[in-house]
């Protein structure tokens, strides 16, 4: 292995600063170490609590976030932030000066702050969030929250590749019928209504519990928990609530289940980007020109195409595959 | 080819609209008829004009869609509009509920209003929307509009797998900060400030156009237009931005080079998506229980699981490729 692979390892699960930051920067870039990192650390992970906060932009997550960090660590606990920032030139800028709030706790050493872009990662934030979470989760903090920024269906998948999905709304931002509209409805363990101290509150919570009975019935009733990031009111009983749900999930078996399931999903799409790349490959070298040019011209249709582009990619590993093996 | 898909392609050029309502229920359900439909029509789409809306939930992209109907009737154009739901069992409903306000277009025959959900495609809306927007292309429809009901990295991706993106923001959601977080600033052609009756529409236009100056200098600057979609007020404006970046684009041949790189990623993302259907299938059978004992255990990390199952997947490829050669 690596000597510099050996060593960050090391760095990582010692819980260094500087080899957690430059891991993260690894599964940013998509590195070429991150493969051997990942395969050192895999063992070492499954120890720490996760939690997920999704919803719109301006409801509030990173100061909830903060309140986490603050609540985690009046516990004792240790505790990582995992910012998802979406693949933007723009949004650098922004973030860091919002992210401002957590400078309370960036000299405690028991907190990790982190955003993270994922400009150079093939699979997009679906596969760089869980390698991240298990950098975090090896360094051993005993709790890992992990915020998205905007609410979408890749969004959703990073927030619900945590334990405890928290779906955040403010009474500004929107009523219940709209996390109905996102489809953020049933991903929610906890729902916390941020900023309660805002006109609408009430009847954000009221939707909300209107909509959860309207729901399938299931083992687990979200709770609706009212905060206010501003002045802490509510963070002490959303703590409550995701312990409470960890709880129920431990006697149930459902964590185990969940667990399994994400790693099964992990490994499919890790095919799917390693062949995926493939095909891009193979469309952009000379043979791709034809189909590229057919497809324009409309000659060929995209199912064609993907079809005539599977096969290629089906050979060159059989070719692959051929020379290996004799 | 199968008589009924002959009947559903001549009922789709001709603009029936219940073939219409059948072939796009063919995208939603990933229908195994839908690769014959789609080759059919594959040659006679890229007529239409495409637009796509974003913004986070609650800024009125349906209620704009229901205007830029309007403003395309007055001008004589056909349209269809598609909205895409999130594979939600909950957001059904409440989706229906606001689509009403459209319809006062529903019974004319020159408006095709559709929502769709994404359930049974396997490529998600990534890949059902470019197929659910060429049948509505090939429909004859002079214009088509799609909207999202999230914003996020898919719903993006949607909005911009059309000619022209509309981000559309409203005071009361929040300011062009939230934008910039949310990473839809650089995506959008045309920014919209809807509700600009509300108070700070004015501070919401002003901080978009700083915006605009601080990003990468480019040869299409995105207009800022403020509408309100209740009164009508500002839809004029949209219209006219709408064809001034439709004619740049194929001035400079944008549109061309755009359109080409769009559907060579729908091709490479159909041969990921069929790669990985057989990922999953043979993490599904006695083989690959194995592996999912392994990574459950932690003895086998994600990236060796993966490895090993790209090489299956190559294999049983190589296998159906000798069968057809000899």
């Amino acid at each position: 292995m690596n000597a510099s692979i050996v060593a960050l390892v090391e760095g990582v699960l010692a819980g260094d600063r500087r080899s957690m930051a430059r891991a993260i920067s690894m599964v940013e870039d998509g590195d070429p170490g991150l493969e051997e990192l990942s395969r050192e650390l895999f063992p070492r992970a499954g120890r720490a609590a996760t939690v997920g906060l999704t919803g719109s932009p301006g409801v509030g997550k990173s100061s909830l976030a903060a309140c986490l960090v603050g609540a985690a660590r009046d516990r004792g606990q240790t505790v990582a932030v995992l910012a998802i920032d979406p693949t933007s030139p723009f949004s650098g800028g922004a973030l860091l000066g919002d992210r401002l709030r957590m400078q309370a706790h960036a000299t405690d050493p028991g907190v990790f702050i982190r955003s993270m872009a994922t400009r150079g990662h093939l699979g997009g934030m679906a596969l760089a969030a869980p390698e991240a979470i298990r950098i975090l989760d090896a360094s051993g903090k005993d709790l890992v929250v992990v915020e998205t920024v905007g609410v979408g269906q890749a969004e959703v998948e990073v927030a619900t590749a945590t334990d405890t999905t928290l779906v955040v709304v403010s009474p500004g931002w929107g009523d219940a019928v709209q996390v109905a509209k996102a489809g953020i409805l049933e991903i929610a363990d906890v729902f916390v209504v941020n900023k309660a101290d805002r006109e609408g509150a009430d009847e954000a919570v009221r939707d909300l519990n209107l909509m959860i009975r309207m729901g399938p019935e299931t083992d687990w009733t979200p709770p609706v928990v009212r905060t206010s990031a501003a002045t802490g009111e509510g963070v002490d009983e959303l703590w409550d609530a995701i312990e409470r749900h960890r709880a129920h999930q431990e006697t149930t078996g459902t964590l185990a289940r969940k667990r399994h399931r994400r790693v099964l999903e992990e490994v499919e799409g890790m095919v799917a980007e390693r062949l995926r790349a493939r095909a891009a490959a193979a469309l952009d070298g000379p043979e791709g020109a034809d189909l590229a040019a057919g497809l324009t011209a409309r000659r060929i249709d995209p199912y064609a195409a993907a079809a005539a582009l599977a096969e290629r990619v089906a050979t060159a590993a059989e070719v692959r595959v051929g020379g290996t093996d004799g």
